[in-house]
């Protein structure tokens, strides 16, 4: 099982192309007493936020996300975060878990992928095997004590008949950030260049007659993290995510 | 109410304005040696031509769509073709009815247009005050028997999100067109010029920052009676519709 793999410290990389089917997770492991305050964060920036468990203070499970779920060690990789800097990036977190962590699993856009290519239509960075590009955006979250800042949103190229039917199809999965948050002119969302992906996600080509179309990212909740200079804080590493015994299908509202 | 002051010949215009959350319906009417293929023709291409109800031959009311409907008197203006050819247009067709027509009602977008204004979007060409702008595409309809020729669209211009929101709204409304088939460059399906609406309509400002939105238009039907040239049919005037008894909520899948 690919977790099991990724816990026994075999498998440290991107997870976007394994465990077909399951949901993965964006993580954000916070101190407890900036735990209610996030939580209302994800609660009023629900695109980019969607939380699909929250651990217990101190408890390193998240069992209506899998039975046997160790978030110390079932991430491929970690960020370290000590006042607002990255200080490491580990690929397990044993030796920094502490009695006041609490574990914030959000929604990650892998779901609706699936539902997306069922349906026939082609996703670019998968055919070409890349990390999908992620960009920073001028579209502010709603902010509540240290956390805010912008909305990241991940990028898909379609021709417009099939932008419209991504778009019926992401609009079924609410909880992965549902439908896409724009489309068209990057500028608009304040994107200067659509050829610097960043987050460690890669560019991809946009082809004669296609149009990027903009979904809002789980990487949000790293910047609002970031920015909110805890004293401390652990996340995933971008596109490296937990990846979860619950299926796509399950997230389905329709 | 409405349909009374239509069939006592009192209004004669445009319907999208009127009867405010009820069903409006294009017409086409023509003999029964041809029904079955147009029965074919509307079945194949089901976002253009969505049929809401059938007449028998020779009758004229449309129980499923208004118990007192009679199509011969309801329609504020119609078009009479002969062999291909428009030769009249009259606001009663009592005298010009036979026992072999057979009458087609086909879903129209004032549908779902209430729907997208409920959810608080505007539309350009309410707003106005204007008919909805029409184009012909060169999106070709799967043709049967003598019925075929090109797609008719709507079109109105929104901001991305919003053009967003409204591809979710009109998805749950498949019996009236439903979603969009095409945003974004008119040239792309053969409209070389947003500024010369088509069929009646008037052409709309698209303002900064928007993208023109494309939905199939049951004027389509219309395109495909007349090009199949047939000795004798009859349909709506585009824009003066059949008012229906059934509300728009009716037809919404979720």
């Amino acid at each position: 099982m690919t977790r099991a793999a990724i816990r026994a410290g075999d498998y440290k990389g991107a997870t976007g192309h394994l465990a077909s089917g399951f949901v993965q997770s964006n993580i954000v492991i916070l101190p407890e007493a900036y735990a209610a305050d996030f939580l209302k964060f994800c609660h009023l920036n629900p695109k980019p936020c969607p939380l699909l468990a929250l651990g217990a203070p101190g408890d390193p499970r998240l069992p209506t996300l899998g039975e046997d779920i160790d978030i110390r060690t079932d991430v491929p990789a970690y960020r370290v975060f000590k006042d607002g800097k990255e200080v490491d990036v580990v690929h397990d977190i044993k030796a920094l878990w502490r009695g006041d962590l609490v574990t914030f699993a959000l929604g990650c856009s892998f779901s609706f992928e699936e539902a997306i290519q069922e349906a026939g239509l082609s996703i670019r960075h998968c055919e070409l095997n890349l990390i999908n590009p992620m960009y920073t955006t001028n579209i502010a979250t709603l902010s509540v004590g240290p956390f805010g800042g912008p909305t990241v949103v991940t990028m898909r190229p379609f021709k417009p008949a099939d932008a419209i039917r991504a778009i019926q199809i992401t609009s079924r999965f609410p909880q992965v950030h549902g439908a896409p948050i724009h489309f068209g002119d990057p500028a608009a969302i304040g994107i200067a260049d659509l050829g610097q992906a960043e987050y460690g996600g890669d560019s991809v080509p946009i082809y004669d007659g296609e149009i990027p179309v903009f979904w809002a990212c789980g990487v949000t909740s790293q910047i609002a993290v970031i920015s909110a200079a805890l004293p401390y804080c652990i996340t995933h590493k971008p596109a490296s995510m937990l990846i979860t015994d619950r299926r796509n299908a399950e997230f389905s509202v329709f």
